[in-house]
């Protein structure tokens, strides 16, 4: 008899907590596109500060957090971005960056592991003498945890070897951190340590984190100024945001802890499953919060662990 | 002795009521980005209804929803909108109809009441046999109440006669209604009518509603389908929105009913303000909730009466 | 008996001289695209040094040439330009500064001599304090002659001031001079200094000047390096071109000289017309090549008397 | 002694022989911005009709063929492209298909001979069930000869193939057919049997059979429609250029028979190379006109044997 069902499609479903409605019911708030809405700016700097950056700005979702960092970066016409060409933005984002933005992505292959060898991307990045024919690159992008590499992470001395790749040549790093808290708690690293080496980092808060709507993405105080007009321009300034960035709020202090407890769940769903007749799970690959799996030899199925906070009695799978 | 402050800036800066709030607490939701949100999908239902259209969509801004609105007209490359040189798409939406979506557009001068010469309208459509040269004509734009006209309306009669000269020329008719209520209950004519003759409207919450976020566009099915697709490319998806809709629901059954007492206290300030030494204002042209004034002959300002719900007990301006 | 036909439909319908065939058979040529071609070469240095700037660049049409000169200088996402609303960039060239290149036009007026009120242009200039909502003023746009007042000349004095004006704001000044060299010839001023003001010019040699194809764009070392660049972008480099460069050479040379006459004979042209009933010519504004007349009251028609080379024996008119 | 010199570096570089120099002299010439010269209406006819397509579009360079045959086939906004990794257009062309165009690329591995894994291609199709996050798929590009893989040809049978599987998916079909004659003299087929899949074409005339400037699209009429339009926003549309086609009209005809021998001295050359030592060269790779080497174990270079009309008596290498 089925006692409780867990949504496993997507830590995307996760649901509020009531500490996070009781936070919206008191939240102060005020018209946050002209700036004043105390409630969100006490969210931007927190995850600023916890991410070692000046300042940071919330946005209405992760596709809006990239495509803003990304746009703000490669703002002069004609410049071209360096991502994996298993990447979220590259494959999942309806190409937005170029079809919004005017951006060019020159795709590098990611690696099982999400990363992109480094001595690919440096051949990636175009001959300053070559413009000509060349567009500017601008900018790389990494992604960590990297979704479609089920939820593996890069390391701290692999961040920091694109970082200084990007130095070297006068680029720009952007991380999509859509799960980077749970590849900081996964690799046991401060997540500011590991996003050092980055000018700016897509944070989301309605995934694994459970809150209700948003990410923040953070960077240099010139990047957030440049950021916020492009975030009016898209559509995305909202008035008294208060209110869900409250319960962000609270997401970002109850949760972060709970994630080390997600992994530990996944991995014993990974464990389980690959002892199932006609499936097979690649348990080591398993380091975070996303499970992939091959049914029957007849495709593989992505199943992410975010609602085991609640145990895993029950189990939903569309097939 | 002031005893109450009135913001009277912006109605962007209304604060919710208690009620608002109070629905958040106990809303319903889910991922809606996923189309799962059962709050979202009752605002854009109820939206939808009373703006006698096919469906609607909830979006993070007026700006997002005018965008996604004149976008999704104008989805072939080479496309023209002819609108208002004074609108607030033109002026104060950071040019994102170009800038982001490549549209060019044709401003027809807006005359004090916000309504353009029709036949100024007619001479703006391109012949398609210039086409060699001109780009197409798609789409025509009209605001109801006309923000930088002092907040006039745009009657029935008019709106009409521009929604057949589109058909005729087999364009689309989008209404900017970031204050169509204020034209409704100012007209006195229900909304669903006012908006007749339009193909999409985008209708704001968040103004005079007050409403904490928020915007609904509605229109025919198929450009519902567009607009969610260019919704998510701009980033305005949002995971379990339900929330900010649950609030923006209270405020379209609250808040439409005290439409008509802003008004009245907005004629009142309109006349108490011209009697004033130093200040001039057109009280004949205050119809709804703005009220523009002529100060010592040097600069004109905007005031907002929206949260007059209040009274006028105080007043701050910002000189 | 009709003894000879003059096609005066427009200006771009000249057919190249004798003179100019022969010096196409002797070019010396290489290919432009690698920076090699020196009669190319020798023509850009020779439009550059009769505007008084430091480089040139050879471009197919006037149309590329407004379209890279305008993208140039506002390569920034976010740039607005300021044009005249019956200028030819803004009515006859697709829109292509926006649906090409996400510029956004801020049309001003003009008046029926081509000029816009300079008054009307500071008031278009967006102040930067309000950039969160406003694209950024960058460029304005002159034309000169201005083809849709029929061919009027703006002054040294009218650009000096709008050049100013510009400097004042830190914008960039074009000069869409597709008949530049009529406004100077019938101004009775040295081209370069008409153009002074000017931070890029887009001059066509094959309008009345009678080059089969071609404009030079002229302007600062460091715009004709990005000019370059965006021409090769657009597809407009070409490998062997001093063919047609040998041939617009000789125009320049050969028929600059010629315009005044074609002034005067366009103003016989007017003054017999106006004679002829059902016609009616404004003879006073017909400064340079262009003649447009009202017929039996029903419509404008404009004819350019570029082919006066040869007289007026012949006069085909298309009703 | 060096008796003559032999300029290797690109089929780019070639001259123009006495023949197309006379062509040019006595060329009949019109204005085809408004679709009257005679002469290039002759060239384009005459490609189209080789090439089996009912319609042909001179363009100023392969540049501008590629930018506007992706635009016309992705006409609306959030399209995207497969297009090997490889390919001129991806690598060669400023990224123009997303900066001006807005078109989403989706690269996939280019072989070594020049084409892509058909299942790969077919992995890379959008499903529309996901258009959610997905840009659409609207078109597929072959490049043939492929100049990155040293100009190797694509068979019938493989062209055949994408055309099979573009027309299942709804698909259009692109050659950027730069070296298209090329590829027919070494395959032995006819061009319009080689391409016969294929929706559009661009062909060069300025490469190898060494017309001075330009290329022609060929497709559909209505594809040709839409192109001329296109052509004409990008400034492309020149005036009388009938001067050009003429000398490209001679190109076609003298010199698509002397491509054998090209392709034979390419070889010729390839085996000398090869046997000097610090050079290796992978002779049988050389199908076409151009010969790749490796240089002292450094570098690979590329030569083009295009001028290989006058025999081998000289070499220039920039190495």
């Amino acid at each position: 008899m089925v006692t409780r069902m867990v949504d496993l499609r997507s830590d995307t479903v996760t649901k509020p907590t009531e500490a996070m409605r009781a936070a919206m019911v008191t939240a102060e708030v005020d018209d946050d596109v002209l700036g004043a809405d105390p409630t969100a700016f006490q969210l931007e700097s927190e995850v600023a500060k916890i991410m070692g950056k000046e300042a940071g700005l919330f946005v209405p979702s992760g596709t809006m957090g990239n495509l803003i960092s990304v746009l703000v970066h490669c703002d002069i016409r004609g410049s071209e971005v360096i991502l994996g060409d298993n990447s979220h933005i590259h494959i999942y984002e309806n190409g937005g960056i170029s079809t919004i933005g005017g951006v060019h992505p020159r795709p590098v292959k990611n690696n099982e592991d999400g990363t992109m060898d480094i001595n690919l991307i440096e051949a990636a990045i175009r001959d300053p003498r070559g413009e000509l024919v060349y567009p500017t690159t601008r900018l790389i992008c990494l992604e960590n945890s990297h979704a479609n590499s089920g939820g593996r992470c890069l390391s701290v001395a692999y961040t920091d070897r694109v970082g200084e790749l990007a130095t070297k040549h006068g680029l720009k790093l952007h991380i999509d951190g859509a799960r980077i808290f749970n590849a900081s708690v996964a690799l046991g690293v401060p997540v500011h340590r590991l996003v050092q080496a980055a000018d700016s980092i897509s944070v989301c808060l309605s995934k694994g984190l459970g809150a209700p709507v948003g990410s923040v993405i953070v960077g240099s105080k010139s990047f957030i100024t440049k950021a916020r007009r492009l975030r009016k321009t898209l559509g995305g300034g909202m008035r008294q945001v208060g209110f869900i960035c409250a319960a962000a709020f609270v997401a970002l202090q109850e949760n972060v802890g709970k994630l080390e407890g997600d992994h530990k769940k996944a991995k014993v769903l990974a464990e389980g499953l690959n002892q199932i007749k006609g499936l097979r799970v690649d348990v080591a690959a398993v380091q975070t919060n996303i499970v992939s799996m091959l049914v029957t030899k007849l495709t593989w199925m992505t199943i992410y662990s975010f609602a085991m906070h609640s145990g895993l009695e029950g189990l939903w799978l569309e097939l």
